[in-house]
């Protein structure tokens, strides 16, 4: 067993932020423990971003089968595996999960498998870890990192907690055992609606429920309609403004009470899926023992993710929204680097929010609401994929992309995108805020012809009256 | 007939760099016409770059149908309808034609339909269009903008000229009336691959010929490798560093005499394809009488697009490369704006360069081969897909992003990308140059995950030894 005193940093949890962490930190010459209870990679690697995103692909291609004749093409007797499909996206996982127990290795990150709770220590908190293996090790390191990530949000007051039968989280919706015929799925984020969007593509009928009076909330209200628009194409139903007040097991499937509007309805499904959100993992680890401060259920953190205590770092989801992996892996490397007193330059980059369903929806920055809210003067710019050449040569013609300008001083402070592939474009528009781009700026980028990133331009440009192509 | 003297700006020829010309300067208060010999669009819109994307998409489709099985999806008697795809790709560019007209019409640019030629003229040359409806018509204007454009070049001391049977070039290639078994594709620029990529994904037998010694001669090195590799995975066979001496005719088809290395060789096949570049479309328009300066077959310009005669400006592929729709409307932009005296802000967007191939190829700035020989010390990082969680995900495993860094600046120089739609990720990079992006603003970019587009924030790192994830 190794002297504790030889590790310098100890990592809880290996989550993106908390794996990427342990290899900056370990670049920059610490060493480094990192500490795992359940599979390397954590959620998001093994029950989130990355498994998700193969049912999707799967659901896309099963999907785009019903229009082949648009292209010229045919085929008959289109059909999918659902057991094979299933298996893909936990192979796919899988391989993940290893690929990053390689990484450990080979930055030589010690990976001690078990359940961490901390103690007060002298220049940080102590780690015990419950030994998967059994027994219990205690270590003691310059510096904590908290990346213990956060967990499905249960509401068992209204019955809204997974039974793995008749009501799903997202694990249980990752790895389930048959294929309902029908769903209500409750919250309307990316979560709830990657899953209504994979198994809508697959024929189940889905029903989406959501509190606020729009789906997609955090996203741009015009974004938000024209989703719901697209969504409503493929034949998943909503019902916004809609509050749960009760999930009941009943017979075959779920009922799900819900008021709108004032008027009292049953929605009944074989599944109900809960997307209400997530809880941070900060229960069970000893922070209220060493007074760390929290905020309404998350940890709190400065500007270099330090906690209130001597030597404890914060990253990722138990730190706050928004709750995505490369927040937390941003949060990560800056921590390590931090740790490791290596200056990390002064660069200030947004956070994109990315929606896998089809159409995919890509944001960063303000909505318009938002920015309005702020009471900022603003241009705002439109331009729809219908009459960019690309998108119609492709049959990619859904969606649109929209931008919005401060109009003091010409930056870019806004942009929002609803479309084929999305996701893969928006980092132009992180580049370009992180760059501090103004609208100046903006209209002499050449994108390149003929793609859909012209329309990036083309919205650019109508915030200024010079659009060309409509 | 209205009077010569209200038209400020007369433009010949409306292809991207024309039109978005006649937009921008009818924006800025120019009375403007427009004159087209063809259709409206050009060569990009009817025979160029949109047209082939829409039979690419197809091509792309087709593929598609016989990976179904990883997907967990199956589907049989996979077919496609060659004169369907075909139409379809003809209506696609007869729609985007339509709404060049649409838009010429808002903008109230006067279209006329007719061949030009130019005269000695006042405030600059004289324009006498022969009209297509019969007659001519002279229109003085204050400037005249050539956007003439370029055709396919043709060999024939070789042989080497579009009959419209057994030698095609584009035209020919986009609207063919049979779908031949087997293709001597000659020429392996974006414009012979895109074609060998479609004609071989509906399963034509194609070699590829290329006279340097490595295909795409204008990508890096390493795209160049990659590329080639992936291409003969699907069936395509190159003849690299070979000389085409001789295309002949012979019986079903057509016979191509080859020297490599030395050696003679002679390739057969149904059909060969044409596509050794462009000559700009510089004769009989009346630019000798008019003292017009040229160099190597293109229109010397200044840094506002003018040429060495009085009012006379000339854009795009006949003003010399690179030969790319963008970057005509770049210029024809940049040239309006000169025009209407408005003054265009400083700023300076690389040109990026695409080729829609499976898997595609995008590329921005210097390659490693350039740096080097301009005796640049470079910082070089890469990043291969295979190890991206999205792309896993996906299944999209293919190619690799390369970065390129000076340095001593920090400055990002270059970037090249091979692999699933990177088309679309490119605008990250022209957007992060035109900005005059370091490494450390590019570390600091939070790439939103799960994406593709995180392996070229892993291409940025690695060329500092920062890479995470391999």
């Amino acid at each position: 067993m190794a002297a504790a005193a030889e590790i310098d940093l100890v990592i809880i949890g290996s989550g993106p932020g908390g794996y990427v962490a342990a290899i900056r930190a370990s670049q920059l010459g610490q060493k480094v423990a990192i500490v795992e209870r359940e599979s390397l990679g954590g959620i998001c690697l093994n029950w989130g971003c990355i498994p998700t995103k193969a049912l999707l692909k799967s659901g896309e291609k099963f999907e785009s089968l019903s229009h082949l004749k648009e292209y010229g093409l045919s085929a008959t007797g289109a059909s999918f595996d659902f057991e094979a499909i299933i298996a893909r996206s936990r192979g796919v996982a899988a391989t993940m999960s290893k690929g990053i127990a390689f990484l450990m290795k080979k930055h030589k990150v010690e990976v001690v498998e078990g359940s961490a709770r901390l103690e007060k220590g002298t220049a940080a908190p102590k780690v015990i870890v419950d030994l998967k293996a059994g027994g219990s090790r205690t270590i003691e390191a310059k510096a904590v990192m908290l990346a213990v990530g956060a967990r499905a949000r249960t509401l068992p007051q209204i019955g809204l907690e997974a039974d793995g039968d008749k009501i799903w989280a997202y694990r249980e919706a990752l790895s389930p055992k048959r294929l309902p015929k029908s769903f209500v799925v409750i919250g309307s984020g990316a979560i709830g609606l990657e899953f209504a969007s994979f198994y809508r593509a697959l024929g189940s009928e889905v029903t989406v429920v959501e509190a606020v009076d729009r789906i997609m909330p955090v996203e741009d209200e015009e974004v938000s309609k024209a989703a719901q628009k697209a969504f409503e194409k493929r034949g998943i139903k909503f019902r916004v403004g809609a509050k749960v007040t009760k999930v009941s097991k009943a017979g075959q499937g779920v009922q799900v009470a819900v008021e709108v509007g004032g008027k009292a309805e049953t929605l009944e499904a074989e599944v109900c899926i809960s997307a209400v959100g997530i809880t941070a993992n900060t229960d069970g680890i000893g922070l209220e023992a060493l007074g760390v401060a929290m905020d309404r259920g998350h940890i709190t953190i400065d500007g270099h993710c330090q906690t209130n205590v001597k030597g404890l770092y914060a990253i990722g989801d138990c730190a706050g929204a928004p709750w995505l992996a490369h927040k937390a892996s941003h949060e990560g490397i800056h921590a390590a680097e931090h740790i490791a007193a290596f200056k990390t330059p002064n660069v200030h980059s947004p956070i994109a929010g990315c929606t896998y369903t089809q159409p995919q929806v890509a944001s960063v920055g303000l909505t318009e609401q938002a920015a309005k809210a702020q009471g900022r003067e603003i241009k705002v710019g439109r331009f729809p994929f219908r009459v960019n050449g690309k998108a119609v040569a492709a049959g990619e013609t859904e969606g649109f992309v929209k931008t919005i300008f401060d109009a003091k001083t010409g930056a870019l402070i806004g942009a929002h995108m609803i479309g084929h592939e999305v996701t893969e474009m928006i980092q132009g528009y992180v580049t370009a805020i992180t760059m501090e781009a103004t609208e100046e700026d903006m209209h002499g980028i050449v994108y390149p012809h003929p793609t859909m990133s012209e329309a990036m331009h083309e919205a650019q440009l109508d915030a200024y009256g010079r659009v060309l192509h409509i």
